[in-house]
């Protein structure tokens, strides 16, 4: 193993750095004080960053997904304004004890994300520029830049009464996701204090990894790394009248664009649906199937158990969907679902009951 | 006081981001999933980051002189490759239980830094996007965008022997104002230690403000927050073969653009008397006038002294002085001094005796 702090920061950006390629737009690449490229078209720019134990815990990420994440939620928020990505530039702050190969593997998810952008959006998204840290807390800070053409951009401001509101992608798995992984840390602690073998919850804990049992595995691999459907949005750009990255929740997200264009969504649960069903398998494994005495405060009837779903479909964020609104004279293109419609007024409603504000925020309220 | 965590996420972004000015070229600003902007000529950007205790500490430095430093260092990467600053994206990491007061400090240093780079440079440098995080530590992670023709950005590879080497801003300064803290603070302790009145090193102590005696004021300002020369780059601009921005130290960035242009890079120290000169005063306050019996450790000759000095100058980092090359048929623009010149061959000399690699590295080696 080798540590950063056995290597300077300079040799170690150039080691990982390495497995980057420069775009043919690139004019001067990372190395010098700032990077030149050629753009064509408005620039589209966007920051996020991850931080350790708030966004991100150790124990349930590694640093190749940590990268797939970071980048996966800066491209997606280019790619919600209807625009094609340019590159990265990635700052990094890490333990002084950092194993190069935990940095590298960092990278080469950042990378390999940026990449299967570039591949389904046909552009380049090289890392172009970006700084290395000392940190007590790994913290992971990435703007996304992008080009958009004069005209193009989607914003949030614009839909209109009377549009559909599409989804492209999923919501709702990042956020069962995330109770599965408490449920498991909850099951193992569990296990450790009863000393008793065989293990009875290590079968079950065997079944909740990114590999284990599919159903459940997809709904965790989406909170540790979402891959937003960045195809799907081209499809939709030349319809949309708004659009917006499911990053918060759909609710709040989707409350963002009616804020912004003056108008009402209004989401039918029947269009939720499917969305429900997919997260059904995460309710049993915390619940049970309802017959069992061991079973946790398990919502007792088939209806609360489905709005337990439906909770984490509304309010759960991180999953990268894309909302788009759009003239409801056509079916909407491959990859997107309609979800509901835009009316006047304001707010947001489900079957017509106004949704109260929820959502994710890193402060509360 | 407001706390932080009182307000949410979006209403923190609205108070803080109302000091925020967009500029002409702004199509859409800060508050959709990204910022669309107008460009002319190639797009240059960069990004750098500080983090608490690592690179500033609370004890030293207020919120809003973080903010300068912290887009003053991103502000001076863009010059420095003969660009005009476009905007600002800010990554913030920041304790739950933050003065929204120090917040709003933070925010209007980085908008006045950048305002006095806009107006130096004639152009706006509005923010346009960015993120709020929370943290047990501070994090400001910043990326600056900016514009440069094509063809005329400046980068480390162009220097030729022959040309003369310029220094715009000075260098040595923030490093000999870090020794003044670290000395301020061993001064604070020993008086708390000393249960005497009244206060021996209290007087001195007060002469260790940056609004105190005026020469060593300036020198710890230089390290709380330096403020680069912006004005100089277009005065050499269309002259320069190569620029750095000098962020890690004198012989450090100039090693850089001797390595990437393939030169050697000779400086003479007769013309950085001068800068030395100017950081005699810290050597004073630091270890007396040598007559003293209480002097610390002091160098013992005047030119010991003198050396002390130059060492600041030579490898003291975070001035954000600007060196460039170019051909030496003119004298230096107004604001730039001749340091040296480029020979052919490779590394870095003072008056013909090679330097050793020095300089501020993160991961030291």
């Amino acid at each position: 193993m080798t540590r950063l702090s056995e290597l300077g920061e300079s040799h170690v950006l150039s080691r990982i750095l390495g497995h980057n390629r420069d775009g043919a737009h690139v004019i001067v690449g990372p190395g010098d004080d700032a990077a030149v490229t050629a753009l064509s078209g408005n620039l589209v720019s966007t920051a996020d960053m991850l931080v350790e134990n708030e966004d991100f815990t150790r124990d349930w990420l590694d640093w190749h997904r940590l990268g797939i994440k970071a980048a996966a939620q800066n491209l997606a928020d280019v790619c919600a304004m209807g625009a094609v990505p340019h590159g990265l530039l990635v700052s990094l702050a890490v333990p002084d004890d950092t194993d190069i190969a935990d940095l590298e593997a960092l990278f080469t998810g950042i990378l390999a994300e940026a990449s299967r952008a570039g591949s389904e959006l046909g552009c380049e998204v090289p890392i172009v520029g970006g700084d290395l840290s000392s940190s007590g807390l790994i913290v992971v800070a990435i703007t996304a830049l992008g080009t958009v053409g004069p005209g193009a951009a989607l914003t949030r401001s614009g839909a209109r009464p009377g549009d559909a509101i599409h989804l492209a992608g999923t919501v709702g798995r990042a956020a069962a996701g995330l109770d599965l992984l408490f449920a498991r840390d909850e099951l193992r602690e569990r296990a450790l204090s009863e000393i008793t073998a065989p293990d009875p919850a290590s079968t079950v804990r065997s079944r909740l990894t990114d590999t284990g049992e599919p159903e459940l595995a997809r709904l965790i691999a989406a909170q540790l790394a979402a891959q937003p459907d960045y195809a799907a949005v081209p499809r939709m750009a030349g319809r949309a009248s708004a659009m917006i990255d499911v990053s918060d929740g759909l609710s709040t997200d989707l409350r963002r664009i009616a804020d912004a264009s003056g108008v009402h969504a209004a989401l039918e649960s029947a269009a939720l649906d499917e969305l429900v069903d997919d997260l059904m398998p995460a309710v049993r494994f915390l619940f049970g199937d309802g017959t069992d005495a061991e079973d946790r405060a398990a919502p007792g009837s088939a209806a609360a158990r489905r709005e337990f779903a439906l909770e984490w479909v509304l309010n759960g964020g991180e999953d990268h969907g894309f909302v788009a609104t759009a003239a409801p004279d056509l079916p909407p293109p491959v990859g997107w679902r309609r979800i509901g419609e835009v009316t006047a007024g304001s707010g947001l409603s489900l079957d017509g009951d106004d949704l109260p504000t929820s959502g994710f925020s890193h402060f509360g309220k």
